[in-house]
Order: C-alpha cells, then sequence, then structure tokens
C-alpha cells in the first residue's frame, strides 16, 4: 500500500566536522520519501520554488516517489543552512529562508486523497490539519512536529493530536509539549489526547514506542562515523510508514517492526550528506543492517533459576 | 562463585525533587554488595570510621555479604551529600568529606584472595593496582574509574587497564580517557590498550558492552518514577559481575545476559533512596522486571522479502 507524505522539500546547507554541503536535497518530505521509497510506493505532497533543481528529484521518481504533488511556485524555495559541532547531537542553524514554502498551502491530488497511509511532517498543525480534511479516512496518520508549534500553535496542535493515530517527536519536545520531564508520564499524557502510539526519538540514544498498553525500545545503531545526522527523524519516520504501508499489519509486533526499520534507515540517513546514502543502499545493504540491528539488542531468554 | 569488591563504604545525604535523606547507607562497595547479593556471595572490602552506624550493615551481611574485610579506622567515616534537580540525570555535588578513606588501604584477606570474581570499584588507581597485587588469578577482573582520576592518574589508569579484563565506566568518562566523541571508537581505544570487554554506561540511555568482535546494547528500564539515580552505576556492576560469578561462564551470551541483569539492578537501586530497594527485592521480582525487560526490546526476526 502507498504511504503519502506532506512536508518540506528544500536545499540545505550543512556544515559538519567532516565536510560541508552547498545546496542539496533536504526537508522532511525529502527525506522520509527516500527512506520509505525502500519499502513501498509514496506520494510527495510539498511545494519548491522556481529556482529548484527539480532535474535532481528524478532519481526519487525512479523510486517509485509520485512527485505530481509537488506544486512549483513563483519565488525562492526553502533554504535551511546550519552546522553541527562535534558532538553532533544538535544543529545550529545559521540561516533559515522560508520563500515560497511560508505560503504553503498543501493540496492533496484527486489520486492521493485515498492513501491508506499518510504521514503529516513537522509543518504548521493548521496544515496538517487541512491535509486531514483533504483525505478519505486512511488506516493509520501519523505526524511529526517541533518546539516552534508548540510554543506558536499549542491550541491547534491539541486539536491535531486528537485525529491522529500516531505522534512522533523527539524527547526535548515531548518533554515541551507535556510539560512532563519523565519521558513514560509524557508518553502517557499524549495517549490520554488522542493518539495511541507515541514514538519519541532521542537521537543517538534510540527510540521508544509506547501504546496504551505496551513499550518497545530500539537504540540508534552504533555507527563509527556520524556523518550528517540532517534528516535522520525523518528517515526514521520513513522506515516505520514504508514498513507499515508494505505489510499492511498495525498489530504490536509489526508496528516493533517498523520501529527497527526507522531506526535502520535512520542509520543509514547520517552516513551521509542529503540523501546520499538513502539513495545508493539497495535491499541487501539494508536486510543486513538489520541482521546487525537484530544482534545488538539480542540475548538468550534462559536464565538460570 | 563469590566476587570480591573493593570499594567505598559511606554515608550518603542526598536532595531529589521527590525527597531528601540523611547518612544513608552509600557508596560503591555498599550499592555493589546490594545488587550482587541477589546473584552470588560477596566479599566486601573497605573502610569505615568510628561513627560508622555498622549495625545497619547486618541486612547485607543477612544476605550473604561477608563484611570480614570492612576494616575499621579511627576518625570520621566518607560522607557525601549531593543533590539532583529536576532532570536527575547528573548529580550535583554539595559536599565530599573523604574522613578515614583518604588513608584507605585495601588489605585483601587471606580468604579473599582466591576470589574468581574481582570488582574494582571507583577509587584511586594505585589502590586498584594494589589489589591486583594481592589477589591470586581470578578469572574476571572488572574496574570502574571516574574523571578525577583520569584527569590526576590518567598513567596509573593506563597502567591498570593492562591488568583488568573489563572496564566499566559513563559515555563521558569514556569520551574524556579517550580524547574520541563516538563511542564505538572510544572503545576500540580502551580495548586496544589491555582490556577485552568495556562496557560504556549512559544513565537513562542504557549501556553499550563492546568487545573486539561485537557490540551489545540494554537500554535502562524506562521507569515512571526515578526517585534517587544515586548508587545506578554501582547496583549495575553488581548484577554483571553477579551474574557472571553465579554462572561461572564468560562466553558472549553470557555476558550479554550479565548486561541484562546489570541494567535491571540499577533499575531498582533508582525507585528508592540508599539500598532500600535493593533490600527489599525478592527473586520473583528480579524475574518478574528480567521478563519485562525482555519485552522492552523484543521484535520478531521473521521480515518480509
Amino acid at each position: 500500500m502507498s504511504v503519502l507524505v506532506v512536508g518540506s522539500v528544500a536545499l540545505d546547507s550543512v556544515e559538519t566536522p567532516f565536510g560541508k554541503a552547498d545546496e542539496v536535497l533536504g526537508g522532511s518530505g525529502i527525506f522520509f520519501s527516500a527512506s520509505a521509497s525502500h519499502l513501498t510506493r509514496v506520494q510527495l505532497v510539498g511545494v519548491v520554488g522556481s529556482d529548484y533543481p527539480v532535474d535532481q528529484l528524478a532519481p526519487l521518481a525512479q523510486r517509485g516517489v509520485d512527485l505530481t504533488g509537488v506544486e512549483r511556485a513563483e519565488g525562492e524555495s526553502f533554504r535551511w543552512r546550519g552546522r553541527y559541532r562535534h558532538d553532533l547531537n544538535s544543529a545550529e542553524t545559521l540561516e533559515t529562508r522560508l520563500g515560497v514554502f511560508s505560503h504553503f498551502r498543501p493540496k492533496i491530488p484527486e489520486q492521493f486523497r485515498r492513501a491508506p497511509y499518510v504521514f503529516l511532517a513537522n509543518i504548521d498543525p493548521r496544515l496538517q490539519l487541512d491535509v486531514l480534511r483533504q483525505v478519505e479516512r486512511p488506516k493509520l496518520v501519523a505526524c511529526d512536529t517541533m518546539n516552534f508549534w508548540i510554543e506558536s500553535r499549542r491550541s491547534d496542535l491539541m486539536e491535531l493530536l486528537g485525529h491522529v493515530d500516531a505522534l512522533l517527536l523527539n524527547d526535548g519536545e515531548a518533554r515541551q509539549l507535556t510539560e512532563q520531564s519523565n519521558l513514560v508520564k509524557a508518553a502517557r499524557w499524549i495517549i490520554d489526547r488522542g493518539p495511541r502510539i507515541v514514538i519519541i526519538k532521542k537521537g543517538e540514544h534510540g527510540a521508544f514506542m509506547f501504546t496504551s498498553n505496551s513499550v518497545f525500545f530500539a537504540p540508534a545503531y552504533p555507527l563509527e562515523d556520524v556523518f550528517d545526522p540532517t534528516g535522520a527523524g525523518d528517515a526514521f519516520a520513513g522506515g516505520f510508514m514504508g514498513y507499515l504501508a508494505r505489510t499492511g499489519k498495525l498489530d504490536e509486533e509489526h508496528m516493533r517492526r517498523a520501529v527497527v526499520y526507522g531506526s535502520t534507515m535512520g542509520s543509514f540517513a547520517v552516513e551521509q550528506f542529503s540523501i546520499d546514502r538513502l539513495m545508493t543502499i539497495d535491499h541487501e545493504t539494508v536486510r543486513a543492517r538489520l541482521g546487525e540491528f537484530r544482534r545488538l539488542v539480542a540475548f538468550e531468554e534462559e536464565l538460570p533459576a
């Protein structure tokens, strides 16, 4: 089954201790699509300016990402410029130019409106709500958000929570949203307000998935060289949603595996700039890392009496 | 098989957002012993001052901790006073009074010298080396350390690394010791200098175990109420060493399970002040949490083609 993603399509300029990239493909919609395309068909909705190097999106289209919903508007594309210091844990934003993204009003093409899996990447919760008005009874809706919306659009975000099945956010955002420092309590706070699945991402420290009666944890794969953390969270979401869409199942066991796929795809995203690594890995590479992942957390059940 | 631990026996005064404790049992040797005593016999070597409430150690003795090696010296006992703020991640030390601990020279009683498992808790690496001169061919020697020794006793610490099988330390200490920000590289740096097992503890973010050809990760159990983090690392070490001593096996699978026991015992330690929780849990409570732990990370191998 296919997954619809509504998110940003940007040009990133990134500096890390290991190198520099200028005006490369970026944005939540792009990272999500590159990741999910390894698992299922993807329908991307976003906006680019008249200056966007749309020919660079061709490899995504070749991977089965339907770009019909990427609107081209007059003006500058969304640009982000950031820098990571040595610890790679937090990006320092040097410049954000929203360009055409500031007037983005997602229009879901007719043929995307019945997408069974919908991912609302990190955009204004008013727009996320607007997307939900345009789609027809999806099987699963997941959304992301960020500190900016938690501060400036809290009531819209709260309304949104009543309409989504899953919320993905990082630990800092979870604490900010819920005013609970304990993540177990934060997750329960969110579940009480709508979503039945809460995924709290902790970057290099892995991710929790909470439901009303279970908790699952997947570490981040311990890479020796994290090259550029940009997009890891969206690649995670792409792996998670892509796996669910591929299997069509939503039980606990499939969701756990979906989190493992999320973590695995996130681990590839950070190995190179932009979506470079996500675009070159193949099925065998993914399977090999899933195997390493399994070995990373495996221990035998048998315990001495 | 029994495990010998050489560490501090202290009186802790701790303030957390949830309460206050004054002059309660503390110190690495105490937390380690309380934890490991659930799995095997423990021999504790340390020192207390003439003011120490030794009668409060009776419950440990009843649990099979041999206190013959706890020397009683003239003077004040080691006291630590600390406070945790809301995030509970790092202690703020308000006062440290070493007392008799400042002149501690571990003397390993004759009947402890053949202990097959030896844990050198966080003390001066010169003393840790001195302990190793007193024991006879242990099967496994593990040690802990801290920032203070990494700064002030680096050459002794490096010498020690050549004589231990396992080093347990936290992520900050690993980065400080190795000057590698990446933990995979930090672990390799340490393994190149002696220990064949490196356990990097990340507090609430779990723990890695590295060997030359494997990596294992165990999360910290996600508790809803972390009451007092003091002693979690030593309780972890107690679970790890206690499990290995109990089984007498040192292969990869037993070491993985030992890490899970470590994480489990650490999760109990933080539920109450001092060793209170470690002293009240029983076999069934431990087994139940091990089961929850397993469920926390379990996912099915079967993946769609």
